[in-house]
């Protein structure tokens, strides 16, 4: 019997590994060091080596393996190649299904990070059920991932669900990472938000606890504005408001079940839902303006989920 | 053997017909009156009645259809239902796959107007051969149209693609026939062009020669643009980069392979593309700017077409 099968959440610095039964449930969780060496030529040999070690431990054998499922930070395409992924070191095409699957001797699925971490969230999270979602990574950027009818919403060339580059400011003057100007991104992200916050500040007279800290976070904006900092308060309005306007036009053209926000800054916790509500509801179009929105409760295990939700997808 | 199926477009005012070969072939097209009196309660009689003596006159027996596709004013449920329907005098939930099925003999699928033209468009129109594109119907409003991997998006409660209705002027005062402020319907739909055209000049002090045109349309807004009135020049500009800036932040969530711009205000033609095309570029995600963006081509046998589309899906 295929009872069990493994999640990969294969990231720049680390990759977390996990072993499931197929029902879901996340038996072990551990993780490896992304060797990038010789333009990460080891990386799939080191995950093979270290699901073989676990398989051993655990003594298991190939037949009651079901297959392991991958995230990977680049678009993958339907066949299962990566087009070239500089944060792997790999600067060429890569057949990264057929590669792990010869290597580990069960299927391989693959998909990108963001989108892996959304049907995550859908199969064994807070979409648990869900037959489509949304869910918004807050991180150092913004990343997206959509599931419709419980797959994947891939793009037809891999950039589905890339709604942190979804313009929202006609007046910005900085450019941002992908090159254009007055992406969400630019304004809602962890980065985004002490950038938001420093322009505030430097445009705003009135005392605040986030002038005496040197190198202030995401986190110590929403902190202060939680301890009842008014700047902070503005600032975290500001930018919620920014993010609510943006996830009504995801809704507007998707109408999804739900939303959910994860990523690290969604680690403020329902003060962000709290602050958005207003912008989303004003933008939302009317069937659309009770569309749950929620925080995603996997955090970081949501890659290694979604691997095992895309092998039994 | 099953060869033919029926196309039906059903509007509040008439109700277009069409018998195709399932190859995608248009036999014949023909429209009857939609019949509101009685709560619109002999409409689907009527329809019935409409295919029965197309039958009879070419000589086709039930068991050479494969069925009927119907395009109806609302949203439809995934079993078939349609809630409420105010345009059709449907006032009631109505089983309608049900019951035109049980009044014809042959099985009967149902989707949303703007939904089903769009399959029409990818089915045998100018999406032919495409597994995801967009169609934004810009008439007296904007609907829109989504199909993913050959598929209508139809959204959680039906509103999938209501793309008409995505904000994109927080300064807005006027409400929208939504509720909401600043939907780019208010701007860019044959109404919304008008409004802006009449506040452009109320602002420019210019001759144009759209100022001796006492109720003038979007599509005179138009000819005269394209006849060097510089004023209409403008106008234009305007609404078409707010087009162009709202299809990106489509993209950017559903990254497909097309867009297709239809209804009465597309028949401007080729200078709606041009003049969307720079917002478009400024604002789509990298990988998404290179998206075509075409006029669609059934015009108003989109939905015929796309009623058998959703038959053979």
């Amino acid at each position: 019997m295929r009872d069990y099968g493994f999640g990969i959440d294969l990231g720049g610095t680390t990759c977390k590994l996990g072993l499931f039964e197929v029902s879901g449930k996340l038996l072990e969780k551990w993780e490896i060091p992304t060797n990038k060496e010789d333009n990460g030529s080891h990386i799939l040999a080191d995950i093979a080596q270290a699901l073989k070690d676990k398989m051993e431990e655990r003594g298991l054998t190939v037949e009651q393996i079901q297959g392991a499922g991958i995230g990977v930070p680049g678009a993958v395409t339907p066949d299962g190649w990566v087009n070239k992924c500089v944060n792997l070191g790999w600067n060429d095409k890569m057949p990264i299904e057929a590669e792990l699957s010869k290597l580990c001797g069960f299927p391989v699925k693959a998909a990108n990070d963001a989108n892996i971490a959304a049907l995550g969230e859908a199969w064994m999270g807070a979409g648990k059920g869900a037959q489509s979602l949304v869910m918004i990574t807050l991180g150092t950027g913004i990343g997206g991932g959509i599931i419709i009818n419980g797959q994947i919403l891939t793009g037809s060339n891999g950039a589905g669900g890339e709604i942190g580059h979804i313009h929202v400011d006609d007046t910005e003057e900085e450019v941002c990472g992908c090159g254009n100007k007055g992406c969400i991104e630019q304004y809602a992200s962890a980065t985004g938000i002490v950038r938001m916050a420093k322009r505030f500040l430097a445009r705003d007279d009135r005392d605040s606890s986030l002038r005496s800290i040197e190198n202030f976070t995401a986190k110590d904006v929403f902190d202060a504005a939680k301890a009842g900092d008014e700047v902070a308060d503005a600032i975290v309005t500001e930018v919620c408001g920014r993010l609510g306007s943006m996830v009504a036009k995801v809704v507007n053209v998707l109408n999804p079940e739900m939303v959910l926000l994860g990523g690290g800054v969604s680690k403020a916790g329902q003060i962000i839902i709290d602050k958005m509500r207003p912008a989303f509801k004003a933008e939302a179009f009317h069937a659309c303006k009770d569309t749950k929105v929620n925080l995603a409760v996997l955090g970081n295990d949501a890659g290694i989920y979604g691997g095992v939700g895309l092998l039994l997808n």
